[in-house]
C-alpha cells in the first residue's frame, strides 16, 4: 500500500545508486574529476551516455570547453577518490594532484581514464539540456576499455555518502 | 590497468542497473506501463527525474499525449510483472488488465500508482531531449509515495534480463 509522502523521504529508496567519476579538461589543460550518481544510459545505437551536473560545479565549464568527457565506473575500492573528487571543486585545486589516483590518456577524445576503474567510456559531446538546478550533458560512446582484472562496481548504499558495493 | 574492447562488452560491467517501471496514459485513457533501466535523478531542486525510451515504443505517444508519467520504484517481488511490461507491447495489449498488478490512482496527474512498489513518483512532463535511437523525457516530481511496509527495490542483476535484489 502507498502512503503519500515529502519527496526527500520517499528518494531515499533509491539506494544503491550507482556511482560514475566523469573527467573533463578545463581550458587550461587540467583533467579535472567530478563524482556522480545522476547519470544513465541514454541510446543503445549509437551508444550514448548522459550525466546530470549541479550547475554551480566546475565540471559544466571544463565540458562545455573541451566537448567531451570520460565515465568511469570506480570499482569498490575507489570509495576514498570518489568521496575527494566529489566533495572538491576543480575551481580551487587540481583533483588530480591532490589526491593519488592513477590515470592514463583517453584514446580518442581530450580526457583521461581511471586506471583502476571497473570500466571508463570515452564520450564526444552530444546535446546539453537544463533541467532544474542541473544541466544534462549527453556524450556519444566513441570509445570503451575495462579493467583487466575482475573488480566490483562501486555505489552510493545510503544516505550521507555511504559508499560500498552491491552484490546481486 | 585497462583495455580497449567493444562497447558491448564494456556495458556489461553497469550491474547491478536500477530498474524502474514508468506508467503514462493513451489517448483513450489507458494507463500504459514500460519498464526501463536507463533513468536517473537529474535536478534536485526542484526534484526532477528522467527517462530514456526507445523511439520505437508506445510509451513516447503516451507520455507526449498526457504530459505527465509515474516512475515507479518496482520492490523485488515484482520481478515478473517488470518482464511483462517490458517484453509487451501497450499497442497492442492493454498491460494491466492482461496482468495483475494492483494500481490506484495518482493524486496529482492523470496517471497511475503500483500499490506494491517501493514507491511512486508522479512527475509532469518538463522536456523531452532526442539520443540517438531513444527520447529523453524530463519529468518534474509533482507528488511522492512510499510503501508502508519496507520493501526492497529491484534491480538488473545481470544480462539477459535478470531480476533481483542488490544487496549493500
Amino acid at each position: 500500500m502507498q502512503k503519500t509522502t515529502d519527496y526527500a523521504e520517499a528518494v531515499k529508496t533509491k539506494y544503491p545508486e550507482q556511482v560514475v567519476i566523469a573527467v573533463a579538461s578545463d581550458k587550461n589543460g587540467k583533467a579535472n574529476p567530478i563524482t556522480l550518481g545522476w547519470t544513465m544510459i541514454v541510446s543503445g545505437n549509437p551508444p550514448m551516455m548522459a550525466i546530470s551536473v549541479a550547475k554551480t560545479h566546475y565540471s559544466i565549464e571544463t565540458i562545455r570547453h573541451s566537448k567531451c568527457f570520460t565515465i568511469a565506473f570506480p570499482s569498490e575500492n575507489m570509495a576514498e577518490a570518489a568521496l575527494f573528487f566529489g566533495s572538491k571543486s576543480g575551481r580551487d585545486i587540481d583533483k588530480f594532484a591532490e589526491f593519488d589516483c592513477e590515470t592514463k590518456p583517453a584514446k580518442q577524445i581530450d580526457s583521461v581514464l581511471l586506471a583502476d576503474a571497473v570500466a571508463n567510456f570515452e564520450c564526444a559531446l552530444e546535446s546539453e539540456t537544463e533541467a532544474g538546478d542541473h544541466i544534462i550533458f549527453v556524450g556519444k560512446v566513441v570509445a570503451s576499455h575495462i579493467n583487466t582484472e575482475p573488480k566490483k562496481r562501486l555505489y552510493t548504499i545510503g544516505t550521507n555518502h555511504n559508499l560500498g558495493s552491491a552484490t546481486a
